[in-house]
């Protein structure tokens, strides 16, 4: 499954957004921004290219010129959607004590936690600054005020997301509709942030924006239990990531909880025991993995993700989109719940 | 030196808003907030009061009042001023690794330090979110957004001037140039937007605004240098700090960062020997209080918070104010420089 060719078509102006975004902000504070973003290397060399998918800003461009706007108008928005999930992951590195991201030291583990925390922090208001850029695309303030309401709205469900996710980690009686919150906000709310508000650039129709914003929380339960799928059976290569390498974190994702709620007996203890101790190792893994094979996790995972894929794309039915925005909305949505990497 | 009555003029409206701003956030994330902000202890139950001065909060009710507005209409920005400086200090506490504030544990000696950073954004995003609540007092929306950029304009001062006093504390070289840069940023961006933000609700004249922003200034700079003072030579039962705190943690305040500017030869060598280390032990302290004494870098520094208390009185020549706000806005600056507590 490739990349759909959306991704490719917003890509440069997207990164030529964020880059004038940011180049008033000078000081080395704002390197450490320019470094997570895979600008910069951690000498402040430059480097080609840019860190990462870009989902939400495409996702923003895309249903701003779904909804039957200019996706240029939109660009500010879609760079300050991609600084606030930039935001969380500086914090969520800090939090996890991750040492690396995207194959690159994590930017706590290069100028320490305390300047990590500023890094992030800072990257949330340039964000929210970001928005301001609207105003040279001829936005008025009612709709940048709207915008912004948005912006900090999700901003708010995505932390209250990492607050539960972060809870979880010492609970073992996580349901999976526990799951589904923690993950709507963590998540769904940048993502279903990221449609509406390209919408709303677009058309002042609320059924349209609501419309937008409920694939957007479809395919963003999709994708993040798709990302669940790939931290335990995705392919190395492809994902960046070691085999396993979420059951050794002991991560809470869909499958664990999924396993959890409907082991019985022996199961249920072994897999207790795994999970109550401190880093899971190989033979643990192992363990977890056939534990997950025996309860049908992984079908049981992939059946939701398809579930959500399937409602996003029964939503698109009620709007009325030009034939090139159906089928990149329904590429979107099944890449996102499909995807390999 | 007792607290300025306009302190207790304003107290219980900043209060009613501040509580009533956050009662809408209700999940166990946002007690983390309620916490440190004195209204509930560390098992959820109620308190009386609340923590802190709420400075900027008064700073704001009195520079919008004194421009010649109401200042119940500044409410909203009042409350949302009290919670970026609040977001600012659950932070600090995690990057200071400090474990006590105003005589309670701390957000993240009590949550650990990854729940305290979600903490500490999330005030940060409602205090945007509350600034929307000017509508509610007929505030028009070009105005508030106004107060938004001051406000996350300050916001990024403020996380500049933190990232700069962090970077300090395995230097040596600090000047007394670089020093003003730091609290320019961490502490007075902060309170002149407090004063400019009050103002700006109540005038459009640009003259004001800025006359009000320099007061702010020269106030803030007084208020911390004053901070510094108190952080080495203050009474413990008044500031709530040991004596010799500041010199124990091998902060960069201003009486050190002079001398370590001003020391030569035997002198210079002993105080570098003393801040190169680990935390400085009680003789340590001694011997640091003694080089302070030598350098008269007590009487230094307030003769320079002193001046910056007179800038701004020579300043508030310039404003045209009724004598009730004169007198207030005279005596707010006299307090901030010369405060025991």
């Amino acid at each position: 499954m490739n990349l759909p060719s959306v991704f490719e078509k917003y890509r440069a102006e997207i990164g030529v957004e964020m880059r004038s975004a940011l180049a008033a902000y000078r000081s080395p504070l704002y390197d450490m921004l320019r470094y997570h973003l895979g600008w910069i290397d951690a000498q402040g060399r430059p480097l080609e290219g840019s860190a990462g998918k870009a989902l939400r800003p495409t996702l923003c461009l895309l249903a701003c010129e779904a909804a039957g706007g200019d996706y240029r108008r939109a660009l500010p928005a879609a760079a300050a959607l991609e600084l606030i999930h930039n935001f969380s992951l500086i914090h969520d590195d800090i939090q996890d004590d991750d040492t690396e991201r995207r194959h690159r030291p994590t930017v706590w583990s290069l100028g320490g936690k305390p300047q990590a925390i500023n890094a992030g922090t800072a990257m949330k208001v340039v964000a929210s600054l970001t928005l301001r850029r609207l105003a040279g695309h001829g936005i008025g303030i009612e709709k940048q005020a709207r915008a912004r309401l948005m912006l900090d709205e999700s901003c708010l469900r995505l932390i209250e997301g990492q607050y539960l996710d972060i809870g979880f980690e010492n609970r073992l009686d996580v349901t999976v509709a526990d799951y589904l919150t923690m993950i709507e906000g963590k998540t769904g709310a940048l993502i279903a942030t990221s449609l509406q508000m390209g919408a709303v650039l677009a058309t002042d129709d609320e059924a349209t924006l609501q419309g937008f914003r409920d694939f957007g929380i479809n395919v963003g339960l999709a994708f993040q239990i798709r990302d669940d799928v790939l931290g335990i059976w995705g392919d190395e290569v492809k994902t960046g990531k070691p085999v396993g390498s979420d059951i050794r974190r002991r991560k809470k994702s869909l499958p664990i909880v999924f396993a959890l709620e409907r082991a019985q007996g022996e199961e249920r203890r072994a897999l207790e025991s795994l999970y109550e101790g401190a880093d899971v190792d190989d033979e643990g893994v192992q363990r977890v993995l056939g534990l997950l094979e025996e309860l049908h996790a992984r079908e049981e995972v992939e059946r939701r993700a398809a579930e959500y894929r399937d409602r996003a794309l029964v939503g698109l039915e009620g709007l009325i989109l030009s034939p090139w925005a159906r089928d990149s909305l329904r590429e979107m949505a099944g890449f996102l719940a499909e995807r390999e990497f």
